[in-house]
């Protein structure tokens, strides 16, 4: 941590913020400039990271120079990590899809999807049965049934199953019917489901909050790697702007900005990040082009009649077609579908 | 629901609109302009929520005219609701205000707030056993240890006690120490615990979401309504905005949004709100003046050495200067405190 | 500014660091901390201001210690600046409050409000004869006749002129006509009007751009007081935020934050702020409560006919009710309207 | 424009609002819901441009279901424009890259540069003469004399030139010396500048404001054409979000959402879209993904020592490398280099 002195701070100002650090064991490093001088704060991590120095006379402000998050941090482990499900490698040359629809609403509707996906080339079938819904008058999802069907329906079609959790308490359940662990946007923050997943021996998706920072992203991940779990993946799902035009903006400079911060891999979701199936296309090819390490794609065999997020699946025949195009583009970056 | 057909839009795209809303129940009224044909859909609330037609041809966009929220809303309940705890009117001709620490740390600490506060005037000891941190290696708070004495020093001082749940499995251990219980920015879209809160006899105070709009607010604090628990208040504690100068942007507009559309009470909370203990005294004045039902302030007798957000806390002197500002301006808005 | 280098650089990247620091006639203050060593650079502020370093081998990132403006800073200039405008102080014991129509229309409705706002103890007259529109078919402002018949409505009722340059080539033309040149949110970074408004001898009101931070705001301040204008007050108008219920987000926080951080007046637009006509008496209130030195607000004989921000315009029956509020809570604050 | 009615509104309420709307010479198409009614305003665009109701007893609120831009829509030129610069065009199949220093700092910097980019497949070199700073102490830029010496480094390598115009009086100056003016992301709503473009012969460029909406860059492209001036462009440059590690967010996905709305060709700039050298490379090869008609991206022949923007700057041998990995993404989106 840096402190920055006001420029009429007096001596006894800056005395009492040295005296201030020795007695926390902290050694501080002046540094007179021309206008102003600034306290480096050198010592315990830990305590330098719950220090704060604000409210003292003469301080003009505190700059952290460290981020607290480490175990996902390149720089403390260089290499990628690859995360393995199966014979599937994630993180690895392969980019791995995942697909399916926003709900699951019923077996026929799932195994239709199942089969339409892994047709096309998907590995992982995706699907929510505990959907979190901003009213409580929207549906909320069919529950462990829709759990049950659509392991059956992966199952039967040879692919993995990807889904989210919105309960600390169904995580047992979870680790029965599905191979990775989904936390979604709303949940990023939820320190408590955190440290569950930390305990938990599935992989887990972390999706970025709405409005998260790449750097709250990194630390909630490290709640999940310092529990014990070191399978972890980000999802870029989109954040919050002031554009109204998608439902929200997929930030692709994410896929490249925890690419240079973290060794843990990163899947792209074009669906919620625009909420328009038109634009699904254009942004998943981007996503390719960025970098990412996977797609999550949402496909329903008939969006006009879906329980949830019609506007933004795409019909299966659109799903293969885009399929051949991330295929291309997946060449040039040294991957495969 | 309104449909916005394409200047391009068929006859036959309209009959496919047309037909699907009458499929499901709805009746569609068709209204047609110079450039345009727009299509308003009427029937069944529900069904209208989960509606989507984005995906349909000839279909521009749709505008959802009416929102999901129903008991929150002053439309359906104009009269302001009042929140009793013991003595303690929230929603009625007095200014409540909330004060203590960010974090309880020991009895000693909690004591010498809880006299302080309540020499100046303060209704109600807040404070923190449990705290949600961006990283795991912040201070995580006493827990239950933390919630027992600070009952115990509001007993002692005639207070009554506000703290924040982080877990829902906590709510009954909450119940058994604490008169209001809070949900923290990061859980207001927490749904499972909004949807436990809804099964608690204690009031609950709602903090606001980082970037939630006030919308996705009312309809949180829905959850909590149609569970049925109606003593529901909000708090206005900043939202994220580009500025880093403050820690967060306190927005007091809400205040004069939430008395329009609702009929619950509302907080204000400037020390998260701003993060700098110079502007509380500011914010705190304003708040009253736009209109809030009360203020959760945070004191702590010794801001240098606490363990989490020292920087934005006021010492017992400079809050009791506080309290006879904020007496004169309540006295202008016809309140006391 | 501060230099902070990789846990993994090398000897060498930090020897090219110092060596470029040195070629540019900076020194070099090297500070090794546990994890990872941090360069001081001192020197010439100018050079340090244009100096980047991040694309340096073993460079984490930089991070700027102080601003670069320093006319507009209270840390070089501690006493409140008061700017006179005849016999109208502002920045002094006064609230100053500014009021009139969005645009000006007739001379009939400008004289109509001039009368009403003096009557209810406003000492400007605010009005727009260049609007800046969001789109070519919105009205554009009557221009220089909007100018000359504000003018002659304000002489006629005692008021000074206060109104809005969309063009640097208007500025004489404005000396002409009005007291005090408002520059719009839109053209807050508008650097070559900013300039040429440094060379006037009138007041500026510089409103704050719709995402600028406090930091870019006191910037462009600065643009007018080092061309040799020192007559400069801020308006905070409202930052575009995700809320959609109002037409921005009124940050009074602002307020407390350009007192703490400038010497110079601020001024809250609480019309624009909002674009609620109901919301504009609190947040007016707030703002006083916060600090202000001043109000501009919206009124308007008639604001269903008006022909822009209608919406927003306080009729002047409740615009006189206001101002009773006002006054009693500026006393509360030491001043007097 | 629809109205939305409260379900409180009166009989009265209505009729009041249905007899505005008549005496403007509009009509009002009645909906009855189960709660509230909604009355559709049909008639003459601009009236209704600039109606505003939200005023009137009864209303709860206004959603407007038509945008105001007309000739930059693809509703009403469904082919897509393409733009000439003497043999290059834009729009069409051709991806055309534009490159060079962020400042144009003497004839031997932008030479060196001019020829490297040529050499690596640019058809443009870009470069700033005038440059927008933040604050009055930053390098503000060589003024004409760099206007000329890009012009000779150009012509030299057979270049054509793009470089931004910060005042409207220089207009006539650019056009002598540029082949396409920029209008740069602080001057997206100089409408007196965009006006004046309006009459120029040259083909304009028009960077996204930092937090504009699709919307808004749309109409001010409208003012743009509206004026006579039918060759324009956009460029996506970045909008402002809570991320700090980025300069920018670039926002990829206002690629699918402008080829969707409008006929005009779109630019990516991942330079100032990211601020950061290493992100370049992904970003740009995602933006072509995306499906952009060109990408403007800042190379330095020495980014160490560059008067402006080096962190963000691509050195020769780097951009090189990039134009061949763009060559293959394009081949796939059907286009060349």
């Amino acid at each position: 941590m840096i402190i920055v002195m006001k420029p009429t701070a007096t001596k006894d100002n800056l005395a009492n913020v040295v005296k201030k650090l020795e007695t926390l064991g902290l050694r501080a490093h002046l540094s007179e400039g021309e206008e102003v001088t600034i306290v480096g704060v050198i010592g315990d991590k830990k305590t330098i990271a719950n220090l704060e120095m604000n409210m003292m006379d003469g301080v003009e402000k505190t700059v952290r120079i460290t981020e607290k998050y480490k175990m996902v941090s390149r720089n403390f482990h260089p290499q990628n990590t690859i995360i393995k499900v199966g014979d599937v490698e994630i993180g690895g040359d392969e980019l791995v899809v995942m697909a399916g629809p926003c709900s699951v609403e019923s077996l026929e509707q799932i195994r239709e999807t199942a089969k339409a996906v892994k047709d096309a080339g998907a590995k992982f079938l995706r699907g929510g049965a505990y959907k979190p819904r901003t009213s409580p008058y929207d549906f909320q999802g069919m529950g462990e049934e829709g759990l049950k069907i659509m392991r059956q329906a992966a199952d039967e079609n040879g692919l993995k199953v990807i889904t989210e959790v919105v309960d600390r308490e169904d995580i047992p359940m979870f680790e029965e019917y599905t191979d990775v662990i989904q936390v979604g946007a709303r949940n990023m923050q939820n320190f408590q489901m955190l440290k569950a997943l930390g305990k938990s021996n599935k992989p887990v998706l972390l999706k970025r909050g709405l409005s998260a920072t790449i750097s709250e992203w990194l630390n909630a991940a490290e709640y999940i790697m310092s529990g014990g779990n070191e399978q972890v993946m980000f999802c870029e799902r989109g954040i919050r702007t002031f554009e109204t035009f998608t439902r929200n903006t997929l930030d692709l400079s994410a896929i490249a900005a925890i690419k240079e911060l973290s060794h843990l891999p990163i899947i792209a979701d074009p669906s919620h990040g625009t909420g328009r199936w038109q634009m699904v296309q254009p942004m998943a090819r981007a996503a390719v082009a960025a970098g990412c390490d996977g797609l999550i794609i949402e496909v329903h065999p008939n969006p006009e009649v879906a329980l949830s997020d019609g506007d933004q699946s795409l019909k299966p025949k659109n799903f293969a077609k885009l399929m051949k195009d991330l295929d291309a583009i997946a060449k040039i970056m040294g991957r495969k579908i």
